[in-house]
């Protein structure tokens, strides 16, 4: 069901680039792509996705909503977990399709695989061919524990 | 042009999430999204993305190459303007859609509209309906001159 967005189209280059109004630039299934940083470690916790529906919530209301791509919904962080984010600043990028938000992560983390972080794996570099990652990030929480019936 | 992927498919979710083993999760443009951070400062610089052989070439030179959507092309950060980035580490997340670098930012800038990030205008929270944008983060080099017949 299309919802009515809360924001005007992206005009010319130099006024989406320049310009003073937010008018983000949605792909076709009508995302952005939201990098979710920790407000006070500056660690990056998860990359996710809005839709007009999350960026005007999350503006509104300062807490982090999201839209799920894998089950198709809005989405507010830590609904299920109780590990919410307030988000302390957002900004946008240039070409506006992407946004930037620091948050307080509520809880012992921002990923459902149990760690603070997404970003738990290192991929080495100076390779050629198959890589095999490095784990860096102890898990924080039991995810089959909070997640529990979810 | 298809190119032969460097990557093997994803399997199973608990291989892609748990696993040793790079296997990119590529959407339907053949893209994962990359974050890129000053691996000094912490800035969030840009997000852009990389198809197979952007991420295969960043991981085995160490430079960072990106996929521009607009032009279609496999692209050398800094190739037109010098300012190139040095990769200092890579992360995965946590479904293998995304990628983190943390870099050496050469030159005065990485975005295209001469500054420094291209997160330079803050979205102001606790409102509803139109946004005013606020602009945070100077010019530090002037885009006409360094693009200049690129």
């Amino acid at each position: 069901m299309a919802e009515p967005s809360a924001f005007a189209a992206p005009g010319s280059t130099k006024e989406v680039e320049d310009g003073r109004a937010l008018t983000p630039k949605f792909d076709a299934d009508g995302l952005v792509t939201c990098v979710t940083t920790d407000a006070q470690s500056g660690e990056l916790l998860m990359v996710a996705h809005m839709n007009a529906q999350a960026l005007a919530q999350t503006i509104a209301t300062g807490d982090a909503w999201y839209f799920s791509r894998s089950r198709k919904r809005l989405w507010r962080k830590g609904e299920d977990s109780g590990h919410t984010q307030r988000v302390v600043e957002m900004r946008i990028d240039c070409d506006q399709d992407a946004v930037w938000i620091k948050v307080e992560q509520q809880g012992p983390g921002a990923c459902h695989t149990g760690r603070r972080s997404c970003f738990y794996r290192v991929v080495p570099l100076g390779q050629d061919g198959a890589v095999t990652l490095a784990f860096d990030g102890d898990k924080t929480f039991d995810p089959t524990s909070v997640y529990r019936g979810k």
